[in-house]
C-alpha cells in the first residue's frame, strides 16, 4: 500500500495553486510531514537543515539536505537523482558556516534568488537562524510567509490516505487494549508503557506499524492533572487514575486514541466526571456531518456539560493525519470557539474532550473521519472509565464493541 | 536517583556566568533539554511554545507555557509555583495571536523589556515566527544570539549526570542485544523495532526505561546506504544487511549504540570494512585522553583508515547526555577537523565511525566518558560484524565481554 505517482502530481498541483494565489513563486518547505507528502520522503533526518524547494515555474521540487542522507531521498521520494542535492558534512551544527546558506547558493546558481520566496515561518524545523541566514545569503529576494500553506492541503484526505488512517486505527485499538489490560496495582508505568510501544511498533501480522509522532502519555496519580506527562518506574497503587493517550502509526499516518483506567473502585465524582465527559463526546459525534464547523461542534460539547458545571479551558480537537515528532497534529482547523472551518467529507480529527484537574482527571478521545453524511469513529472501544479491580482483566469488564 | 537543589543551582550560576560574559542580562530558553537542565522540567509538551528565562537579577527563573502544561511545571521543576506562569489555550496554534506575544507581554510587566535579552536562535523550538513576534513585541529590548550558551555548560557531566548515563548504558546494551539475537532471515524489521523499543522502555527490574530522542534506526538491504531511515515491514532476507543504532535512555539521559548485523555469510569486502572500521574505532578509544582535541581523535582514524583506502566524509561523533526529540547530540563538540574542544574528564560522546555507500554498508559506534587518564566505553558488547547464520543465537557467535 502505498501512494501512487499520480497523487503526489496531484499534491503539488494544489500547492502550486496556493502558491499563486499568494503570490509565491518559489515555496520553502522545511516541514517533514509537508516534505513527505510532497514526494514521499521519509527518514528520521529532520534534526539536521533540510529544504524541499517547489518552484512556480518547474515541474519537479529539489530537495537539499544532508551529504548523508541523499541516498535516503533517492531511495524514498519519487524525484529525479538531479534534483536531489547535498549539502557537505561541514555545514552540520556548525558556528561558522549554516546549510541555509548552502541552500541560498543553490537558489541563487539557478536563478531563482530574486523572486517572492515562501517559507514555514512558525515550523520546528525553521529556526529563527535559517530565516535569518536565507535572509542575508538572498538579499535579492522578497520572503513572504508560508505557514500552513501545505497543511491546508493535507486538510482532507485522499482514499489512499483514509486506507492508510484505517490500518493506524487497528494498531491503535490492539495497543489501547493491550495497555489497558496491563495497568493493575504494582505493574510499573514503564513496563505499561513499553507493552504499548511493542504493539505499535510491530502492528498486526498483516502489516507493521511505524512510530507516532508522540511516545505514549502515560500520566497516573497525581501527574494527571496535566495531559503531557509520560511515565514513571514506580509501580502503580489502588487507588490510581492511569490515564493512556497514544496513536497508532502506519507509513507515518495516525489515528489518536486516550482511555482513562482506574485501579480499584473510583469516587462517585471520578465516576460522574467520566459520565459526563462521554455523554459530551458522544453528542459532538452525533451532531458532525459535511457543512457544520468546527466551533459548532465545540458549542455542542459545551452545551452538554455546561449543565453540570463542567468546564474545558483547552480546545476540544484538531485535524490530525500524516506527522512527524513533536506533533501529530496538523496545526490547521481545531475544534474550538472562533474557529469556523466547515467540516467536509474525508477530513479526519482527533477529538479529546479531555478534563485535568487537580482534583480527578477523565480523558477519552476518539479519533474520526467525517463521511458523506455523519462521522465514523476510527476506532471502536468502549468509551467509558475503565474499573480495574483484582487485576480482572479488560475485556472481562467492558466488552469490546 | 535524581538531581538535588544544589546541583541545579551551580547549573544556573554556570549559565548566569556565561550570560555575564557575553553581555546578555535576560535568557529565553526554548530548548527542552536545556529546560531540563536548569529546572528538572519534563513533559512532552515542547510541541507548543514554552520558554524559560533566566534574569541577571533573580534568583529563580520564570516558566512561562501553555495553561495545561503549568501542572507539569509544578510536578517535576523545583521552580516556586509563583514563577510558573501559563499563557491561554487561545494562544495555542493560532492564526491571529502567538505564545510570544504574551511572552513578550510578561517580559514588559515585570520590567525586563529594556535588556539585552538572548535567544537561541538555532534550535527546533524557536521557530523564525517566534523571533519575530519577540522583536515586534518588546521594541526596547537588544537580542542577541544565545544559541548553545546552555548546551556548552552542559559539556562536562557532574557525577549524578555519569550515573544516569550508566543506567542508560545498561538499557542500551540490553536493547542491542535483543535487536541483534532477533535479526534473521524471514524476520520483519517492524518486529525488532518493536522487541528493541520494548526493552528500551521497560528498562531493567531496577529501573525503567525513558523515551530516547531518536527512535531505533534499522535501514536493512538497499536502505543501508543512508544512515536515517527507520524499518519496513518486509521480511529480512539472507544476504542483507541489518545495521542496528538505539539509545537506552535513562531520565532523559542517552547512550547510544551502533552494531551491524549480516545475514549470512558476507562478502570478503564487507569483512573487510568492517575489520577496517573497527581497527579505526579502538585506535580513536586508546587515543583519547584528557588534553587531547576533537580533531586530533578524528585524525586518528584517518591516519588508521586512509592506508586501506576508506574514506568517511561525516563527522566521526559527537557530544551527547541529556535530551529530547528529535536528536540525542549536544550539538556543541563534534569529533571533526576544525574542532578544537579539548576533551575533560567527564565529557561523554557518542564516537560513531560509520560508513554508508550504495555498495557495502557498516557502522558501528561507542558511547564513552573521559575519564582523569583515559576513556571508558560505558557499553561492553563485541565490536565486530555480526555475521547470523541459521538462526544461530548472537550469544553463541560473540561471547559477551
Amino acid at each position: 500500500m502505498k501512494i501512487e505517482l499520480l497523487e503526489y502530481q496531484k499534491r503539488i498541483k494544489q500547492t502550486k495553486e496556493r502558491m499563486a494565489a499568494s503570490g509565491i513563486e518559489v515555496l520553502l518547505v522545511t516541514d517533514p510531514a509537508n516534505m513527505n507528502y510532497l514526494t514521499g520522503y521519509d527518514g528520521w533526518s529532520f534534526y539536521v537543515d533540510q529544504i524541499l524547494a517547489i518552484f512556480d515555474d518547474e515541474e519537479q521540487p529539489i530537495w537539499i539536505g544532508r551529504t548523508a542522507d541523499a541516498n535516503g531521498a533517492k531511495v524514498t521520494t519519487w524525484l529525479y537523482q538531479e534534483n536531489i542535492i547535498a549539502y557537505p558534512d561541514q555545514y552540520v551544527q556548525s558556528d561558522v558556516r549554516h546549510p541555509m546558506d548552502f541552500v541560498a547558493e543553490i537558489l541563487t546558481q539557478i536563478g531563482q534568488d530574486k523572486r517572492n520566496i515562501g517559507v514555514e515561518m512558525d515550523n520546528y524545523y525553521f529556526s529563527a537562524k535559517c530565516f535569518q541566514q536565507l535572509v542575508k545569503g538572498l538579499p535579492n529576494a522578497t520572503f513572504m510567509d508560508a505557514t500552513l500553506l501545505v497543511n491546508w492541503v493535507r486538510l482532507i484526505k485522499s482514499s489512499a490516505e483514509i486506507e492508510l488512517i484505517k490500518r493506524a486505527a487497528v494498531i491503535s485499538r490492539q495497543a489501547m487494549v493491550a495497555g489497558i489490560e496491563m495497568v493493575n496495582e504494582g505493574v510499573r508505568g514503564c513496563d505499561v508503557a513499553a507493552k504499548i510501544s511493542h504493539e505499535q511498533l510491530s502492528g498486526t501480522s498483516q502489516f507493521g506499524g511505524d512510530y507516532p509522532a508522540i511516545v505514549p502519555l502515560l500520566p497516573s496519580g497525581e501527574r494527571t492533572s496535566t495531559p503531557h506527562l509520560t511515565w514513571t518506574d514506580e509501580p502503580y497503587q489502588k487507588g490510581e487514575t492511569v490515564i493512556i493517550e497514544l496513536a497508532g502509526c502506519y507509513k507515518r499516518y495516525h489515528a489518536p486514541l486516550a482511555r482513562t483506567v482506574h485501579i480499584g473502585q473510583p469516587t462517585p465524582n471520578m465516576k460522574n466526571l467520566s459520565d459526563i465527559v462521554v455523554e459530551g463526546l458522544n453528542e459532538c459525534l452525533n451532531f458532525i456531518k459535511p457543512g457544520v464547523t468546527c466551533e459548532e461542534v465545540e458549542q455542542v460539547w459545551r452545551n452538554t456539560v455546561d449543565k453540570y458545571g463542567v468546564t474545558k479551558e483547552s480546545r476540544l480537537g484538531y485535524s490530525m493525519g500524516l506527522n512527524y515528532p513533536p506533533d501529530w497534529g496538523e496545526h490547521t482547523a481545531s475544534i474550538r470557539k472562533g474557529d469556523k472551518t466547515i467540516l467536509l467529507p474525508n477530513m479526519t480529527f482527533h477529538l479529546i474532550p479531555a478534563i485535568w484537574s487537580e482534583g480527578d482527571s477523565f480523558e477519552v478521545s476518539e479519533s474520526f473521519r467525517v463521511t458523506s453524511s455523519g462521522c465514523e469513529s476510527l476506532v471502536h472501544l468502549p468509551r467509558g472509565l475503565v474499573i480495574k479491580e483484582d487485576g480482572m482483566a479488560f475485556e472481562t469488564l467492558n466488552p469490546v464493541i
